[in-house]
Formats: structure tokens, sequence, C-alpha cells
């Protein structure tokens, strides 16, 4: 009724969210820093420093792992959320070193804004080849988790909050090694420089949504196949980077999620070391699109649209050959399997198209693409029919 | 432009959410009934058995902690998406015991659908109030959890990885007492029961918004402060039960999040045990609504409506309070403190209405409410404007 409409709030601005489909190394940064060009904000929602791009500008290469990349442009505010994790000195030293490289980080001090409920990051560790993000969010679940708005209140009570955590830590990983007090000597410093940054960013986020109108961008950092529950578990990062998490870890309704984009890479990888690789038997996959994979994606996230990226990386194949369907002990399954044996013991489908032998590396638009590789880029879009 | 539009797909079907937005015990069960009533399927996305609500058809009463309560019309479909942890006993011993109670759960098994990326949990512990859901949630994060298609694919495989996980609940809560041997004995009886409820709960969700027309519920389990990053942490439960728990725990995007009902309750309790009461300071605010809170619980789960309960516990007040913002140092503050300790001394600030001192617990419509009675509900729309 139109009473009811009357009574409803606007729904306010949307933001646009930058996702990767496989297992992260996408080239989400080349989107990120097209789509930022024409940004206010840009946030990050989950994660911590184990993500991480490299953005060129003005020939400079700036290296980003925790900050929102689209912080190189000036006229952007930057946002972390609290589902990220994070940890201050490596923040500190994250943000000095590209500045030094560059002026795209100039007053970054204050276009930075910090979430209050984001958790308190440990310095790397040895258990982890997340950079010590993984125990952090796992104490997070156990609620023995410490927060930003936590060191800005007292803190002795923080350092003995601080020293509880560490203990649990080490019950968790016996091999794992805290310089207690020296962290928090390091914390104690930053607490004066990170205070000004800091908001309940839940609030902070609300009156972004409703205030004047804004481009606000999420940058989504690792990928789909990496989630926590939705990846292929046990081998994911221990957070959600599907759509799901631009909720939990910015604090925003569903209704403010505008278009998601999700970054395709023209080949598979798994990144996230060897012996995941091997594990999960991605070995065999490895090499071609999958696109049973990136359905399964798709389905989680609901991709707007998709960007293809690195295509060129096949300029020089004969065949080029993209997997269609998975089979299971000779039956085809509708499903991206979840248990890890399952998912060893597909076998991918493939089908096989021309290659297009010339170099596209400089081709900046769809028809200026040779006709193969514009084929190649339609069977993406086939199973979901997306605009790309 | 138009051809975007077409080659973007149809949006699918949308769900109604029914969330709690203060500490639980709102009386959704009774909103979940009445919705349920028309719905072709209901859903549970996070959370475990540590939930609970009683639910009164026929003059039977069944006791939900695990199932969606919806499944007692028996229409319905059930779905436990992957967010939640179950605790396979006692989702049998549940559903058993409704069964026994009245004909509501007939043809339950045929009609309880199971993601095979669901946690699986312990039995209750005395480490946590909460029956073991926390170390769960812990142990996913740490990416050591078992997940209900670990179950049904290998039992030695997953005896191992059992072992070696009740080892890591032992190392993180040294008081737990898990018996190792029975739970396995136990959950390898259920293999053959759970089987055909199971299944790609990614594929399911997506045919469900994706197939013919479908009312489809969700019941949103404890609530927004006890929500792992909104809530009071650390006097929170482990999961995320704001609205983008709806995305992370059934695998679906949030264009598909139609209706987002708030259930608030007239007053303010906090139910999850004295010691949190009394640690949080509840105690000082307990009693009144407290609108401060309610608002936060919008601005995170953007709810398009508000469901109010228990109107009737302030039938026989001469005056009634509502907490209208808060003051920290006699300052007001815009926002609902992160920190605990800043909690602690907030001081909040009512508005006196009168009561209307009479029985309003057979009032059917808003209509039919005492002219006090309305003017206190329409509080509740003032500072957001919902359709209540
Ligand atoms: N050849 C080629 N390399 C690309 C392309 N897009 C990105 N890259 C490179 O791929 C690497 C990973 O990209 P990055 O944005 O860091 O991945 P992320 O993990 O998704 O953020 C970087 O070294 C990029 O320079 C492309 O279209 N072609
Ligand atoms: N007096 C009164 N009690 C109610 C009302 N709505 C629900 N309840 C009771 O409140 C208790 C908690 O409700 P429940 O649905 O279990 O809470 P949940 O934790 O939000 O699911 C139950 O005992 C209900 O019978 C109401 O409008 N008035």
């Amino acid at each position: 009724s139109p009473t009811d409409r009357e009574l409803r709030p606007a729904v306010g601005n949307r933001v646009s969210v930058v996702l990767g489909a496989q297992w992260g190394d996408e080239g989400k940064g080349k989107v990120v820093d097209l789509l930022a060009q024409d940004a206010d904000m840009v946030c990050r929602c989950q994660g911590g420093n184990n993500a991480g791009h490299t953005v060129v500008v003005d020939s400079v290469e700036y290296d980003f792992h925790l900050l929102p990349s689209g912080i190189i442009n000036p006229k952007v505010t930057a946002f972390i959320g609290n589902g990220v994790v994070i940890h201050l000195p490596g923040l500190f030293e994250e943000a000095e070193k590209n500045e030094r490289k560059g002026k795209g980080l100039k007053d970054w001090e204050k276009r930075l804004i910090i979430s209050d409920r984001a958790h308190i990051g440990t310095a790397k560790t040895r258990a982890s080849r997340q950079e010590g993000i993984g125990p952090v969010y796992s104490a997070k679940a156990a609620r023995s988790g410490l927060r930003i708005c936590d060191l800005l209140a007292d803190f002795t009570t923080f350092s003995e909050r601080y020293k509880v955590l560490a203990h649990q830590y080490k019950a968790m990983y016996p091999t794992l090694v805290i310089d207690i007090e020296g962290e928090l000597l390091r914390l104690k410093e930053y607490v004066s420089r990170v205070k000004p940054m800091v908001r309940d960013g839940v609030h902070y986020m609300y009156e972004a949504l409703h205030g004047p109108p804004k481009t606000i961008l999420v940058e989504g950092a690792n990928a789909a196949l990496l989630d926590i529950d939705f990846g292929t578990y046990p081998f994911v990062t221990s957070s959600n980077c599907t759509v799901g998490g631009v909720c939990t870890g910015l604090g925003m309704p569903p209704q403010n999620v505008g278009e998601v984009y999700g970054v395709v890479k023209a080949y598979t990888t798994r990144t996230r070391g060897k012996e995941v690789g091997v594990t999960t038997g991605r070995k065999r996959r490895c090499g071609w699109l999958d696109l049973v994979l990136i359905k399964y994606a798709h389905m989680i996230n609901g991709f707007t649209a998709i960007a293809l990226t690195k295509l060129d990386i096949l300029d020089m194949f004969e065949e080029i050959k993209v997997g269609v369907s998975y089979k299971v002990d000779n039956q085809t399954i509708p499903t991206f399997p979840a248990n890890q044996e399952v998912l060893q013991h597909v076998d991918v489908q493939y089908e096989t198209l021309p290659g297009w032998k010339s170099d596209i590396s400089q081709v900046r638009s769809f028809e200026d693409l040779p006709e193969n590789a514009r084929k190649y880029t339609l069977k993406l879009t086939w199973p979901h029919q997306l605009p790309v």
C-alpha cells in the first residue's frame, strides 16, 4: 500500500562490491583501481594483512595488504570495518612504506577510518601461513578476542586481557612465539595516533549510506573458494569473503548492497601454498577455467557483472579448454562438492575452443578482441547470462 | 540500459527474515508461527541448539532449539543452513520428543533438509553456557572443524579427525569432558538416517530461490545484541544473528533478502545468565524499553517492519518510561558504545509516558489498544519511521 511505502525509510546509498570468484589472485586490484577513481569511500570488510595486491599509479608500485587500495585516490576516504582483523604495527608500517613511495598516500592518516569493533591482530606467527589471522578469528568466536575499542579504553585492563589472550594462543598453537611485553609496548605507542581514526563503525556506515549521495566501494579480500563457509574447507581463510561478509563486516543491511562484481581469472590456480594445491587435488585441474566453480561462486554472491582478467595469458595456445561439468564415478554431479575427498575424485569435463594465437595484452575493448577470444569470453556468460 | 537489464538474471524469490532486536527472548517464536502458516520453506541460518522457543498449537506445547519451529506446519520444508552448528543426537532427540507430543512434527524426517556444509556440534559441555556452540565456531574459524559432509564421507577418516578435534577442544577448555568413543558411536548410528536429508546447501537454496514462486521464511536465533560482531562483546553468542548471517549462513545473495522483521519486546532484559546481566551493567537499565538500542539494531539490520511483543506486561504501570538517549560523563553520545566499560557508565535518558492501566492481553489489533498504549507503540516508530 502507498501508506506503507511512505512510512518505509528510503533505502539510501548502495555500495558496489568487488569479489574474487576463485582462490584469490584474480586481479581484483585492477578492478578496484578502476572503480575507485570515481569513489568517495572505499571499504574493507573482512580478512587482515593476509590479503594483498599491487597497484601501479604513475609508474609507482604500491603494495597493499590491510589498507583498502582505493586509498591511493586522494579524494577517497578509506574505511576498515569491524569484520577486519587489524595488526596495528603492520598497518602503520604498510601505510608509511607506501607513503615513501609516491604521493598516493598523502594525508592517509586523515583519510582512514577504523571501526572500534574490529579485532586486534597478533604479530606474524609461524603457526599459520595466514600471518596470524586464523588464531584471531578463532579467539573472536571463542569470545576472548580484543578489539580496537578495548585498546582505546583503560590500558591496564587491556594489558591484562591481552596476556590472557596470548596464553590462549599459545595453548592453541604450541609453536607460537609472541613477544607479549614488546607487542603491548608497541600497541600503547599507537593509541594516540590511532584514536583520531576510530569511530563507531555501525554509526559511521549508517551515516555514509543515509547522508548525501556517495559512491561507496567495498574491496573484497581473498575470494569465494577461500570463504570459511563456502570455500574448499579446511583450505580456506577464516572469514567470509563472499558477499554476506559485506553486511557482517561493515554492519549494513542487504538492501544497501548494489552492484556485485565477480572477478574471474581466465585460468585456474590455487595460490595459498603448495601443500594446499596438492591436498585439494587442484593440480589435476590446474590450468583451465572452471565454469562449475564460477557458477558456484555466482550462486552465493549473485554477481551482477563479471570481470574477466588475465586473458592474455592464454594468447599462445592452439586450443583452450573450459571445464563445464563434474563427474564423480562416471556420474555427472550438479554441484561443487563440499567434501575434500569427493572433490579430489572429481573428473572435470571440458569443452575445447580454438585459441586466438595473437597478442591481446594491449586490447582495451571487447570489440577489439580476436573473434576466438570473444567466443571464449562469452562462455563465461553462458550459464548465468551476466553482463560482462 | 535495457540490454543490460535483459542480460541480468531475474532476482528470483525473496526470503522474509525474523530477527530479534535485543538480547533474545523477544517472542520471535510467535511472529515466526504467524508467518510460517503461509510459508513453503522455513530456514535456520546460524546458532545451534542454544536457541529456543516454545510454540503452542492445538493446546500442544512444542519445544524448539535447533529445528526451525516452522516445521510444525505440515506443508513446510525446513532447511538448516551451513551457518548452523548441528549436534546430531540433540537434533534427533528434539524432533522425536516433539513428535510424541502432537501431530505437528508428522513426517519431519521427510521435510527436513540439512546443508552438507554445516559444522557438527559436540555434546553439551560444562565449559560454556552456550551448550558447546562457542567451541565449535572457534574450531570452525581455526579450520579444524568437522562438517556434515565429512561425516557422510569415509567414517575412518572422520573418526581420526574427530579425535584430533576433541583433543583441541580439551586444550582450549581444560574442564571439558567429551566421551569421544561414545560420541563417535552415536554419530555413526545417525549416518544412514541423516543421509537422505543432506544436500549441497548452496545448490538447494539457489534452486529454491530460482524455481517456482515460493514463500521462504528465515528464523533468526539469538538476537542483534548477542551478535558476535555487533553484540555486547564478549557477552554474545558465537555467530552473526544479524541479517548478514542470513547470507553467510544459507549461501544466498543480498538481492534475495526481502522483508526483515525486527522483533522488539516492550521492555528490556538480558536473559543469558545472571553473570552477564551484572557484568554488562544491564541491571541498571533493565526494565524499560531502550530506543537507542533498537535504533542501533535497525542500522545493522535495516528492519522493514517492527513487531512489538509482550506489551501486556506493562498493563499495570501508572507511568512508563522509554530510554531515548545515552549520556556518558554528562555528554550525549550518538552511538551505542562498543566497549563494555563505557557501556556500564552510560546514563540512559528517559521520556515518561502515561500508562494505560488496563488488561490488553486479549487485544488483537492496533485500533483496539487503549490510546496510551497506541502512543507508546508509536514511540518505537518515531526514530526511524517504520510500519509496525
Ligand atoms: N597478465 C596479466 N596479469 C594481471 C592482470 N590483472 C592483474 N594481473 C596481475 O595479477 C597479480 C594479482 O593481482 P592482484 O590484484 O594482486 O590479485 P588479488 O589477490 O585478486 O587482489 C598482480 O601481479 C597483477 O599485476 C591481467 O589482466 N593480465
Ligand atoms: N506476556 C507475553 N508473553 C509473550 C508474548 N510473546 C511471546 N511471549 C512469551 O515469551 C517467551 C519467549 O518467547 P520466544 O518466542 O521463546 O522467544 P525467542 O527467544 O525470541 O524465540 C515465551 O514463553 C512466550 O510465550 C506476549 O506478547 N506477551
